[in-house]
C-alpha cells in the first residue's frame, strides 16, 4: 500500500548560528519545564524517588537545550500559538487536560469532597500521557464504546465519521471496593502513589474489565510473562473506570530527568523555531547502537534527497514502565546525550525528548501507538524496523510477534495514513565499518540478558574500551543480514556480563592473542546480544 | 452512534396473489439449484454424506419456493442482472469466482498438472463462501496483508482508501510438506475431501501460520476447548497460503437441502422479484423459538411503523461447521419449514435460506462476518440479540463474552456503516403469552445441553406434546428480564432429555396433579434452558 509522500514545504530559513557548545550546566538550569506549575516544589515527591546528587551529575548535557538556545542565550521559540504546519493532531485539537493555573485551587478543593480512586505509578504515566495530548483525540481514560473499539478495530471512529489509530487500550482498572465507594458519584478524585491529588475523573463510566479478552486481543497471547501484564493488568481491578480528565498540575518525576519530557505541544513549538520542513520519530527504549545510528542518518539523507531542506529528528526514548531487565532511563539518556557530544548525530538537527508512555511490549498493536503519539508530537515521519516493541515469547523459544508484522500492520493501520512510514531498509551485502560509532560502552550489571530467544541469538561486534580495537567476530549464521552483524549495543545489559566481566575482560585479552573463535569462550553468558535488540 | 435509517423507496406493487399452497413436493421438484453445473450428478459424493431416503421426506416444505411461485407455476423473477437496489455489495462488486461452464473442462485439465492442496470439508465451505460472493471484495483466500488487516483491524483498506468489513481470517492452513510440494509453482489445485478437484488458486503466497496469535486476536482467549480452534485449527499446517481462487464448479452437499442454499445473487434476485424495499436479515444457529418469532415479527412491524411498504425477512440459518453439540442442520431446517407452515412467520414476506459459512462462535468478532455477509446477499437491517456468536466460556463457569459485546462492537464496525442495525429491544416487565408459538418439540436425542453456565441458568416455559397445556413454572432469579422467561425452546437438544425422556414425561404428569414446583423434579437434568440460547 503506497503512502503519500507530501512536497516538501518552501524552504524557510534555518536558525542562525544555532551551535553546539561544550556544556557543563547543572540539571536545574538545563530544566525545560515551561508548563511548570507554581506548586512544582510541593509535589517533588510524587512519583518516583529522587536520584541521590552523584547520578544528577550524569546530566550535564541536553541536547535539545544546547542546540536550541541562540546566540543572545534566549531561548529560539516564541511563546505564541502552537503551529501544526507538519502534520493536524489526530482529531484535528491537541488536548490539553491540565487545569488552568488559576482555578487549580478551586479544583484541588472540589476534588478533595469526591469519591476517592488510588492510582499506581503507571496509571500515573497514563495521566502524563493524556494531560498532554499524546493520547489525543482522548479527554480522559476511555470508557466503554472506546475501549470497545480500541480492542477490536485498533482505532475509533470520530463524530465526523474519520477514524483515529488507537492501538492500545487506555484504561484505569479499580477494584469492587473502589467501585462501591464511588456509587453514584459522576465525579471522582485520583490520588497519586504518595498520596496527593492528581486529576478529577469526571462523568465517569464503569464496566467490566475482563483481562483475559484485553490481554489476548492486545498481546496475540494470554501466555505468562508478558511485563506489562503479570506487572500492571493482573494484579488490576475487575472494573474499569473512564471519564473525563483534569489534570490538577502537570506531572513531575523529580528525577533529573524532567527537562527532557517536552510535551507534544513543547515539541511542536521546537520544530516551528528550527523551521523544521519534515520531522522524523525514532522511538526507542534501549541505547542507540550502531545500527541506529547509521539508519537515522540514512533516513535524514533520503529526506534530504526527496526535496527537504531542513528535516529533523526527534530522538524519542520511552520513559514510562519498563521491564526490569531493560536498561533504566538514566542510563539511556546518559548515552543518548554521548551519541550527540560524539557527533554521531547531529545536534543541529535533532531533538532528544522523552516519551512519557508506559511499555507494553506488544509488538504489532503497540507501535501504531508509538506512532500515532508522535502524530500529536508533530513528527510527520516515522521510521520503523525489525520486530518493533516486540519481545521473546514469555513462554516458548521464538519471538513473540513475526518480525515484519510490525511495519506491515503499521502501514495499513487505520488512522494513520496521514503519518509517512519509513521502514528500515536491509542493506544486504553491504558492509559497515565496525568503528563507526565509538561512544563508550556503559555497564549495567543489573540487568539480564533481553531476549533469549537462542533461534535469533547471533554475535555482534563488541567494542570495550578497555581494549579499543577489540571485537567479537561476527558469525554469520543466517548470512543474510551480514550489516546486522556489524552493530553495535554500546550497553551491556546483562547481568552476566556484570558478574562475570572479569572473566570476559581477561578471556578477551587471552583471545586477542589466541584469536579463538569467541563463541566457545562466551557461549550462554553474553551471547545473546543479537538482532532483535536493533529496534 | 447513531444509524442514518433511509428513507423507504417509493412504495412498489407487491406480487399478485403469493399464496402459501400445502405442498408435498418432493426434495428433487423443489430443488432451487439455478447455478448447478451440468457435472452436477458428477458430484454428489462430494462433501457430506447422503443422507437416507427418510430424512429426505422430512423436506416436503420450502417455503421460499412456495411464496416465490406465482399462480401459473413459473418463477416470479427474472433471469436478468442482479439489482443491488438496497445495499451495494461489499467493494462494489459482488464477486463471483466460478469458472464459466464452457471453460470448465480446461481448468480441470490446468488442475491436473499443478501441485495439489488436499482441502478439508471446512475449508470446502469457505471455498463455498468465497466462490459465491458473501465474501466479497475477497476473490479469495487471505494473503498475508489481507489477512494481518483481518486481525487487527477487522477490516480491510479498498484501493481507494475506503474500508470493508472483514472481522474473521478467511485462510487456508497447509502443512510442511505440502509448502515443499508447491515449491514456486505459483498456483496450485484444490482436491475436496472425496479427492475430486474443486478450484485453483492463483498467485498464491505461503506465509506463516501462528495459531497462538490468531486464536487469541480472533476470540479473545487462548482457552482450550473451543470448538473451531480444537477441530479446525490446532489439527491444521503451520503455513497459510493465499491467492485468487477459481472454484471448478458449484458446490453442492447433496443432502437433501441444497435447494436451500441461495447464493447472494439469487437472493437479491429474489428480493427484487418480491419488491422489497427493505430486507431484514436474521442470522441463527438454533431452532426458532418464541423469543425469535417475537422478535422477527416485532421487527417488521417498526419497519412498518418507520414507512416502508413491504420489509422482507430473510431467515438464514448457519449451515455449515457448528459444534458437535449444536442442533443438526437438517432438524433445524425442518423445523423453520414448520415454523412459516404454522403461520408463526408469515411466509409471504419470509425467506429461509442456508448461509453457507462455518461458525467460529467468536462472539463480537464473528457477529461483524455474519452482517457483512448479508450485506453482501443484499440484505439492509439486521437484528442483532443477546450474545450473538457466543457460548460459554470453555474453562471457566461464565460466558464467554460479556452479551452486550456483540451489538456495541457491531454498531462501531468499520465497513458496516452502511448497514442498519436493529438491536433486539428487550420489553422489561411485559408479559408474553406462553402458547404464543404452538410447534410441535423435536427430540434430539444426542446432543448435549449447551452453555452450561450455572450462573445464566433459569426455567423456562416448557410445552409438550403429550400434555398440550402444561408447562414449567417460570423462576424469576434475576427479576429483571420477565419476558425472557416466557420464551419456549421448541427442541429439547439434550442428551439428559433423551435419556430421561420417559422420567421426565411421567415426573411432569405427577407434578401435573401435584403442582410440585419443578426445579425440584429435574435438576441437573433439564434445567439449563435459559436466556443464553435466546440470541
Amino acid at each position: 500500500m503506497a503512502r503519500y509522500i507530501p512536497t516538501p514545504q518552501t524552504f524557510r530559513r534555518p536558525n542562525p548560528i544555532l551551535l553546539w557548545p561544550a556544556c557543563t550546566a547543572s540539571p536545574a538550569s538545563a530544566s525545560f519545564a515551561t508548563t511548570a506549575s507554581p506548586t512544582r516544589q510541593g509535589r517533588e515527591n510524587l512519583g518516583l524517588p529522587k536520584r541521590s546528587s552523584p547520578l544528577n551529575t550524569l546530566y550535564h548535557s541536553n541536547p535539545l537545550r544546547m542546540a536550541a538556545v541562540t546566540p543572545s542565550g534566549t531561548r529560539a521559540w516564541s511563546t505564541g500559538v502552537v503551529r501544526s504546519s507538519l502534520i493536524e493532531p489526530d482529531g484535528g485539537e491537541l488536548m490539553d487536560l491540565m487545569v488552568p493555573p488559576d482555578e487549580r485551587a478551586a479544583r484541588r478543593l472540589e476534588a478533595a469532597a469526591l469519591p476517592v480512586v488510588r492510582i499506581r505509578m503507571v496509571d500515573l504515566e497514563w495521566v502524563h500521557v493524556l494531560a498532554e495530548g499524546w493520547a489525543s483525540p482522548l479527554r480522559g481514560f476511555m470508557r466503554e464504546d472506546q475501549y470497545l473499539q480500541s480492542l477490536h478495530f485498533n482505532s475509533i471512529r470520530m463524530e465526523d465519521g474519520s477514524m483515529v489509530n488507537m492501538s492500545l487500550p487506555i484504561v484505569l482498572a479499580i477494584d469492587d471496593y473502589a467501585k462501591e465507594a464511588i456509587d453514584v458519584s459522576p465525579d471522582v478524585a485520583l490520588v497519586g502513589p504518595n498520596g496527593e491529588y492528581v486529576a478529577i475523573l469526571r462523568s465517569i463510566e464503569i464496566y467490566k474489565h475482563n483481562k483475559e479478552e484485553r490481554i489476548a486481543r492486545t498481546w496475540g497471547t494470554t501466555a505468562p510473562g508478558l511485563p506489562y501484564v503479570e506487572e500492571v493488568i493482573r494484579p488490576s481491578g475487575n472494573w474499569l473506570i473512564g471519564g473525563d480528565l483534569q489534570v490538577l498540575e502537570p506531572i513531575k518525576y523529580n528525577d533529573g530527568l524532567d527537562h527532557y519530557r517536552l510535551s507534544p505541544r513543547e515539541l511542536r513549538k521546537e520544530f516551528d523555531s528550527r523551521q523544521a520542513d519534515a520531522v522524523f520519530a525514532f522511538q526507542l527504549r534501549n541505547p542507540v547502537h550502531n545500527g541506529h545510528a547509521l539508519l537515522m542518518n540514512d533516513t535524514r539523507k533520503r529526506l534530504l534527497g526527496m526535496g527537504y531542506k531542513n528535516p529533523i529528528l526527534l530522538l524519542h526514548p520511552l520513559g514510562g514502565f519498563t521491564k526490569a531487565d531493560d536498561v533504566p532511563l538514566y542510563v539511556r539518556m546518559e548515552q543518548h546525550s554521548k551519541v550527540l557530544e560524539d557527533g554521531v548525530l547531529d545536534p543541529m538537527t535533532t531533538i532528544v525528548a522523552i516519551f512519557p508512555s508506559p511499555m507494553h511490549y506488544a509488538g504489532p498493536t503497540e507501535v501504531q501507538w508509538h506512532a500515532k503519539a508522535r502524530i500529536n508530537a508533530g513528527a510527520n515521519f516515522y521510521i520503523v524496523g525489525r520486530d518493533p516493541a516486540g519481545m521473546g515469547h514469555p513462554t516458548e523459544t521464538r519471538d513473540l510477534y513475526d518480525p515484519d508484522h510490525g511495519k506491515k500492520v503499521l502501514s495499513m493501520a487505520p488512522g494513520l495514513e496521514k503519518l509517512n512510514i519509513l521502514p528500515f531498509r536491509h542493506t544486504v551485502n553491504s558492509f559497515v565499518p565496525p568503528f563507526y560509532f565509538s561512544s563508550p560502552i556503559w555497564l549495567v550489571p543489573n540487568c539480564r540478558l533481553q531476549h533469549m530467544t537462542p533461534h535469533t541469538k547471533r554475535w555482534h561486534f563488541l567494542i570495550l574500551p578497555e581494549l579499543k580495537s577489540f571485537y567479537l567476530s561476527p558469525v554469520p549464521r543466517c548470512g543474510r543480514t551480514r550489516e546486522m552483524e556489524t552493530t553495535l549495543p554500546t550497553v551491556l545489559c546483562a547481568r552476566a556480563v556484570g558478574k562475570f566481566w572479569p572473566t570476559i575482560i581477561s578471556a578477551f585479552k587471552q583471545k586477542k592473542q589466541e584469536n579463538t573463535p569467541p563463541q566457545y569462550l562466551f557461549k550462554g553468558r553474553i551471547g545473546a546480544l543479537y538482532e532483535s535488540e536493533l529496534f
